[in-house]
């Protein structure tokens, strides 16, 4: 009733404010709450409020798991950071970290239909955030991970899944993974391959790195191989950390060792998560009719105009540039699926039927400039929504 | 976009659904995220969220206090509860919580215009809810505790308070006693009486009952007893918690000793914050004209027919009832104020101040039915808003 009156937003502080229309545009943040049921006299007071809240209260102490029907729980997703790694920003904090959590709670409202609320936690400390994501868990449907560093990231989620009986998500790592898979499933179709016949050449070992691996050896894909600033990821190197480890373990088939660049000889798919710049006399060494993923934002491993001489397909992660690998159209699909059936966890199960979901919304219509929808297409939420629900009751995670 | 297909609200299990209009309200929660900007194409897409929101992440990192300008920390409030003191139902556990949290955040919204995120925590432990609030702290611009039990409360508030520099307000606390002050200010300026020309007696030993003693001796009260289960709270007492003997030593300058009932011989005022009753012959014996403020809900301490037979002025917690105790009369404002201006703390200046502002609402239309106004009066929010705001400058804690 007061809000025009008492809402800090009207204020403005114009003559502090950079000329700008992305600080324009964030003044005050990009989101609020909402209540979807009246409350403008007393009889909406005492069925919202007390007394009749106490009843809805009651009826969960006793059988929990109308917590699901009577809040928001089952509709919000904690959007949990701590700064580490914003970005190509790095570790900036967590207040610094806030802009992009609100960016990504709005883009899940908009594209899922998903509540999701920023939490930037002041600790970088791994024990920490477990412990203080659980302590939260009971008022969120699902957890989504963002930004935190390597190899931090990996425990953390770990610990999560194992402690909580609802999706613990971490974006960075598999909402690149799902998108990427599913744009090179396209690229293969185009282009005549079976996935099995790929062999690919992954360009960074942090959290984008390792996920997209792990999805595309359960994919099927022929081979992958892992480059870190060191060169091949490989069982020989003494250096690697657990995680690492665990990668020269599944990828490699084909032992390589050696450089980015001896990787690529003969490949059939880059895929840059790294930043960096691939030379050129490298990329002329892949195979024919090449796939080249080069994602690094602003600017791409290997830029569009030098990786168009030598590739059929080629993707980046930039939105003025076709084919753009864009987490939103992974996220807010998967969430909703899983929020939709209560699902216990997302398995790889609901990430594949997510990228398989994903890559068939632009079966009819695939070419080289389109093996992925544009984020704006609107069949994207449903199929992907519509494909990990279902995923999740075949795997025998869903709750109802 | 896909809102209306992937929402699971739009899901019903009606057979389930006890027959209740409570439950009926409830389904789906009573709340949802809005963004604020558009995301309708790719310019807004690159303004909210990659790559323009870098910018004003990294101007947040260089000029911390920019998060105030360009999110919504400093609109949003944490509402913190573990579950252990939920209305009349006592330790029913977080999730069962929930629905009293979101009706408090749809409450924040609607009076104050400030939103408001429940946090319903799975640890009753006072170090692990201290450790985890802080943590959550930089995503928020407050922190309103809710129903978490005493004696712990206390601490909690306590600690979290000397940790952080926002405002942590413990409502069951000092929201019930701003509202209070408010209506003994009326009722003792309707009936004549200067503050310092009463004595009162509160019984429950409680969260409110603490503060409202606390607040009662700031304004000016003559002087105030509590009374717990066992009596008045008197320094001779050797059965007494810390919270208790602090409270003996700044109450009840009249040295009684003895029961509530004896209590209240002469007293001018009777406060109830404690569920059960008081005889009517005790009542009886109260000063000529006196007040009583029987807040226990749904069964007042004294009935308002028997408080009538000897009161001047008669309130109660009901809504059914004249001068309602209720608490939406205080802190949507109370937070509104203090975020306005950026407060690192709500002082007892800045409660006092609310009290004040909530009763001069009502000066000019007073009567024994008219000590308070009602809670939808839309001239509250913003006087309490106003009042606290300028108590949070005269004080020297607002930032802005």
């Amino acid at each position: 009733m007061a809000a025009e009156i008492v809402n800090p937003r009207s204020d403005s502080n114009t003559d502090e404010e950079p000329f700008d229309p992305a600080f324009a545009l964030h003044r005050g943040g990009k989101m609020a709450i909402q209540a979807t049921v009246p409350v403008r006299d007393r009889d909406d007071l005492s069925l919202a409020y007390t007394p009749g809240v106490a009843k809805v209260c009651s009826a969960i102490a006793e059988k929990p798991e109308l917590v699901h029907d009577y809040t928001w729980k089952s509709q919000v997703v904690a959007v949990v950071t701590d700064g580490t790694a914003v970005l190509g920003l790095g570790d900036i904090g967590p207040e610094a970290s806030l802009p992009v959590m609100e960016g990504k709670a709005i883009l899940f409202k908009q594209f899922g239909g998903v509540d999701a609320v920023p939490i930037a936690l002041g600790t970088t400390d791994t024990d920490e955030i477990v412990d203080t994501v659980v302590r939260l868990a009971p008022s969120f449907g699902g957890v989504n991970l963002e930004d935190i560093s390597a190899p931090r990231c990996f425990e953390i989620e770990r610990r999560l899944q194992e402690k909580l009986d609802i999706p613990i998500f971490h974006d960075d790592q598999h909402g690149t993974a799902v998108v990427t898979l599913a744009a090179l499933r396209n690229a293969a179709k185009l282009t005549d391959r079976a996935l099995g016949q790929l062999r690919a050449v992954i360009s960074g070992a942090g959290a984008a790195g390792v996920a997209i691996a792990k999805i595309l050896i359960e994919a099927g894909i022929g081979d992958v191989a892992v480059c870190d600033r060191k060169g091949i990821v490989s069982a020989d190197r003494e250096d690697l950390t657990d995680v690492k480890r665990e990668l020269a373990g599944f990828t490699n088939k084909g032992g390589l060792t050696g450089s980015l660049e001896s990787a690529l000889e003969g490949a059939d798919v880059f895929i840059g998560v790294s930043g960096g710049t691939v030379a050129e006399e490298a990329v002329a060494k892949m195979a024919k009719d090449c796939l080249i993923f080069a994602m690094a934002n602003p600017n791409p491993e290997i830029h569009p105009d030098v990786a168009h001489k030598y590739a059929a397909v080629v993707a980046t992660g930039r939105s003025d540039y076709p084919n753009q690998i864009n987490n939103v159209l992974a996220f807010p699909g998967i969430f909703a699926g899983a929020l939709q059936v209560r699902a216990s966890k997302i398995t790889e199960g609901m990430k594949l039927a997510a990228a398989e979901a994903l890559a068939a919304v632009v079966a009819d219509e695939l070419s080289a400039d389109t093996v992925i929808p544009s984020p704006f297409d609107e069949r994207v939420a449903p199929a992907v929504t519509a494909a990990v629900a279902a995923a999740a009751r075949a795997e025998g995670v869903a709750r109802r």
